[in-house]
């Protein structure tokens, strides 16, 4: 048995694909595909099955030019009106070589939600593995509340009773893959480890030591947000997306940049904190490449797009990892990156950025400020500066009137990086007076400075 | 000013990518474009004009694709009814940054062929490459026949007057590079080094030292061969190639591949003449890699291809050469090599494998023997074994008639690469008692036996 | 937490690096550590700790080079006298960023063989994975006579002790990870999947189906080879290996090869057995890639090494892979390959090679020949043909005069590749008539022919 | 013939590397020769000499090693104490396959200095190419100051004297590939463009277009720098470089980075002059990697050193060129980069950057300030602010008290590269208020401010 797992970075998604004599399935693939040819053609495998483990909600599945690319076959959970591929039945078994998938029906993050159990018959009827999508994450579970508040109850219960009746009973010795690793918005407190067991899951997971009411009552007060990019995957991925030619975004001078920044395409920019705050294109977004997804929040998939990047390689992950969240408008990126837009003379942008100790003075000389948190609800809720405002970032644009606009705004973030892009919004509205937080809550846990709760 | 020659193995074809202050050219892209994308990105540089010297014969240009990705337009020479891109006059410059591109029109070896003239405004007027496509190449000319013998006299004289009026007086300084590298069919003695120089090229190449008389004599006696694909490459160089998305032969097991081969799909086995010889399967074609252009004598491109290779590495050598000449139809490739076609129990064809002290040792002691040489004519006239027989590989099967049924065929070559093709076309007639000589005329001079002339 | 098995491939090794809040370690490094470093640069990590699991005998380990190329800690297990390195005291911590790491003494295999069981503090205090060297493979537990057959009992005893008392007790739900994967010499059956769970391996492994009592009794009856270069890496594995610099075998041209092979160097040739079986240099013996181990059974590790291998890739991976084993002398390797010998007009051997519809009828016709099945002991045991004759490859060359010489010799193995270097055994013995058969047993059984026990 | 130019970049060295027949030569290697073998390897191809143009001032060759390993003769020319190698004898021939290879002896540049014609005698007598070191760069000449003033005139007299009676007699059609391209120090108003030829030399080179008088007279006035760490260069590359294992830089946490720095280590960031102006760690030097070497002027060969990067790619890109420069000692660089920095709540230092327009607004305020312009002085003498105060960058440390210390300083060049690191030279000696122009003198012109000359 052969097996690998796939990485793609921003929505943190795993993929996962295995063979067997020769034969080979693909777990939740992404949509550029490549990678998973180059591996068949490595191992000599012919692609037999493409088992979904939901319809994905953050980012576009490559299912269907990966079966025309190869013939094989997609397989997906009941509970919803597919336009593609086979549904299975619950408990249906598929053959790759000596292995046996089992499909697991575990409704609760999605009515379709589905885990694959593996067995290997070639060392006996013991499951090896499972598969659990945004069912079960190492340390936590999959959200419930795709379907609107009303549903979460019954979603959180039907969650509950997969993994107890059918995901649990396989065995501890059950080794978990899961669809997605830290970072991801489809689970809460993932761990940073990517794999697991039942049984260690069994013995750490908090969402493992509670009965079905308490189990329930955690899902219904959890907070979760929702990208309005959302709703394009959740179309693509029940219906098929549209056709999926990788782009191929053109150098750009930085005349041609401006015209068609002025044209209105939105401006993307993937570099450091540092970099934004000394230097930028005004109206740009701040988005780091690990935190590009938050893109979802301020760039619609319809709308153009510019990208401005360290290098060449920093601009093909920018282009592949929008193009996996949908974005297929590329107007372009800046050749020669920031430093050719300053070569021709043209006026920069920058963001006040202080570190730490610059805020805290701030704060002990009674400076009229606001410090605008935009981290997620449940890192809020782990500790913030008492005279802190929390907006969360995605929500921002919509609440700039809840920003003061006669003292100085200092965001802050975990780190920096998602202050950037705050700090980069209240630009593109014309605030003025915008700092951001170098190293941001790490920084401020680490020297010492209070926190409340 | 950058500059990139990228080689395309089979055909021997070079084409060329360079660039100045962000904007590039390509000179004859071949049909997978990822390379040239590639290095747009390396450089930052977006793509303005594809320059083609020809409606090239034996490989599909990539130009509309390319054209199609990064908005570059497409120039061609004159005397053609192209159905896309643009027809330059005679003179016409283009500017490429800093660089300026004069195209020459050059017809002989076809209407429209064109050289490129490249001055480096930055350093000054003297022109400082000249891409001659295959009007000149090292050490040799382009063939003047493709429009038929009665036209040949005609075509050479053009070529001649195209080098002597309009190349050759671009200066001693200017470096030349062609279309071509050693081994192409465009040519007949192309030299191994892949650049020269105007200068150079007067003092060396043959063709240079003789008058318009001469050279047209030369040129009207030379013996080229024009291979069955070629239809296609003139169609689909002037009018568009069919769409082109690289195929994604699929792993095959034995069995699946023994039913795709019972239905008609034409082995290509890349491996080497000593593999092909030991252990084959039955009514495969020896093509090995740098050969695989012969394939184009006996598997028409509507055909179904089915590949055996030594491994991944070779499946995709063998796909993507072949993709460059057209062929899009491929049946899939023997996962695992001939050892796992043989671990399936599966019968094995042989070819009798000798060295030239054993051939040698047949002719002495009267062996009732056919040695078949199939080399070129250029080839066979440098020196041949007396008794041999001669038949251009290419003309072999429809000249099996004349190899004697009654006695052993010893097929011969340069080294043994293009006999042990010419083997398995004897052995796809049945024919029996079929030997290749490893090592060819090459050890046979080395070992030094006889030649006539 | 970061994690990456490394494979080596041809002696089936598997070294691990995981890493934890910019600190990491290295379980079984391979003596090429290049890899090493660049995951350490990727993840910007620094070597914490190269963890043994034992003294390894079929490879160098690369723990002191790695070390000192880090500045991290080499950590062994008691029972041997270790030249560098620290020895842990069973049931000592290591920390690892937020890992925890506890090494467990487990001899068996070997006297110093260890566990290191691996917990995430930062999800919790069960253990996730146990890293189980070659105590415990998947499948199949490490074999338990390398101390000697008299003391074999007691080895498997406190093998069986190990795993009882300290393994299982881990949990069902922890991840193992072994120290080879199938094909390795250091178990008997392990299976092709390279990972399991100690809840699996209870539910499948034969080894923990039986009691104490009947585990030694396995163990004792079981028949392993150990391989003469094993002495050497027992040494070096021990007190340091020689120094380790990559070697870097120059391009020979024929001439050169043909003297260097006349002073004595031994020919290692990885082409196919059809490629052999072809045409090879005469005395080569063949040894394909995946099975390069071998050449521990002929080579001594201070003789100088020739290569013969399909193009580059092919000579590095050999070259790579002896260097593993500890060969550092190579004379060079034949550039342009066995195709360049030809064009030299050099003699060629070959072996009669054949599929087993010959074999059978070879047999049926009763025909004077000796089948020489080179096997290892338990496939033998799995199924042979009557009449065959067993000689375990690695003991061909000490038991030669047990093969006649007066008739035809047909070697045969599983698949081909290893019948291959039995017969470029024979044939160096200035033996006649030898053949192989492709397909080897794999190709009798798939064809329906008898097979005894 | 195979040919390939290998281009190190921030020293803009071109070694080149051909091969005839399974032959191979070097000309002027680089100190980490992986690249070499790698090339050998894939055209399996025996390296037979390496070529030294000259004894290299600002780079460490890496013939030594390259020989040790390949065993290749050293060529060098006469008129130094070579330690190693061989020093020919004025128009010497090498064979290398077909190749010939003539040294020319043309001291001008050093005492040593050489060109090498090669010829192809497989097509002819007439020279093809010429290696021309640094004695002739594409659009200028080497410089001839190396040996002192007053030895100027003697040199820049044999330099015009090589050119005039060795290299231009070869022939217009000989192609020129120069040991250095466009940015090196070595030669004054370089090219972009990589190759040329003796014809486009003497139609378009400057130096080409006075007499012997005039020549000189250009030479003795041109002002070159000479970095201190050219000392140790001359005599590693006269002697043998001392033993060159590429350095392994360790992961470091922000904290073991702190103690590093704290005991001496030099900060070298290569990050742009963008993110070094928002946030960078005290004391750090910003040299963005195409201007590495100016590490010379800063950081002595014997001194650790500690590097700040954007990611991996970059830590190791700047070791690399470091290490061809000699620096051997790295203390270590920062794992996750100045982000982990900023997180462990560490201060950060800041450069105020401007644009252009920043910059003529404050001048035009007749605010007290001094513009810095540290360019060469060739740049300078280009065209200049009329205000500025001109210290050529690697002068700065000596020259800081001509720096007011009383106003702003506001330091230029070309692009805000080398100014960056003026800045952190200044802000390194505790000066205040400095500012960096991004887009520098490029900008300036663009945007039609003026300038005085």
């Amino acid at each position: 048995m052969l097996f690998k797992a796939i990485k793609s970075e921003i929505v943190s998604h795993i993929s996962y694909i295995f063979s067997s004599k020769g034969e080979a399935a693909v777990v939740d693939p992404r949509r550029d595909i490549e990678i998973y040819n180059k591996v068949l053609a490595e191992w000599g495998s012919k692609l037999k099955y493409v088992f979904e483990t939901h319809r994905n909600e953050d980012y576009i599945i490559g299912s269907i030019e990966l079966s025309e690319k190869t013939g094989a076959k997609i397989i997906h959970g009941p509970g919803l009106p597919w336009k593609y591929g086979e549904t299975y039945t619950d408990k249906d078994n598929f053959k790759v070589g000596s292995l046996k998938i089992t499909a697991l029906h575990t409704p609760g993050h999605s009515p379709d939600s589905s885990c694959y159990a593996l067995t290997d018959n070639e060392t006996g009827n013991y499951t090896i593995a499972v598969f659990t999508g945004d069912t079960l994450f190492v340390g936590d579970v999959g959200r419930t509340d795709f379907l609107g508040d009303e549903n979460t109850p019954k979603m959180s219960g039907l969650l509950y009773d997969g993994l107890h009746e059918k995901v649990i009973p396989l065995g501890d010795g059950v080794i978990v893959y899961p669809g997605h690793g830290s970072g991801s918005v489809c689970g809460g407190k993932i761990a940073e480890r990517e794999f697991s067991s039942i049984g260690a899951e069994k013995a750490m997971n908090p969402m493992f030591k509670v009965n079905r009411e308490e189990f329930i009552k955690i899902k219904v007060t959890e907070k979760h947000e929702k990208s309005p990019y959302f709703k394009y995957m959740e179309k693509y991925n029940l219906e098929g997306p549209p056709s999926s030619k990788i782009p191929n975004p053109p150098a750009l001078t930085p005349k041609e940049f401006k015209v068609a920044m002025e044209k209105g395409a939105k401006i993307i920019d993937t570099r450091s904190p540092a970099s934004f705050g000394g230097a930028h294109i005004t109206s740009s977004y701040s988005l780091v490449p690990n935190r590009l997804n938050n893109a979802g929040w301020v760039v619609d998939l319809n709308e153009e797009v510019l990208i401005v990047a360290d290098d060449a390689n920093n601009v093909e992950y920018a282009k592949i990892n929008l193009y996996r969240m949908g974005y297929d408008n590329f107007a372009g990126y800046l050749s020669g990156g920031i430093e050719s837009w300053c070569k021709e003379g043209y006026p920069i942008g920058k963001v006040n950025l202080i570190d730490v100790s610059n805020l805290k003075k701030m704060l002990d000389s009674k400076e009229k400020i606001t410090v605008l948190d935009v981290r997620r609800y449940n890192e809020w809720d782990e500790g913030h500066i008492d005279v802190a405002k929390h907006i969360y970032l995605g929500r921002l644009p919509e609440r700039l009137n809840e920003v003061p606009e006669d003292k100085p705004v200092i965001t802050i973030c975990k780190t920096g990086s998602r202050s950037s892009f705050a700090s980069s919004i209240l630009l593109r509205a014309n605030r003025k007076k915008i700092y951001n937080v170098l190293g941001g809550m790490d920084a401020w846990k680490k020297s010492g400075y209070q926190l409340i709760y």
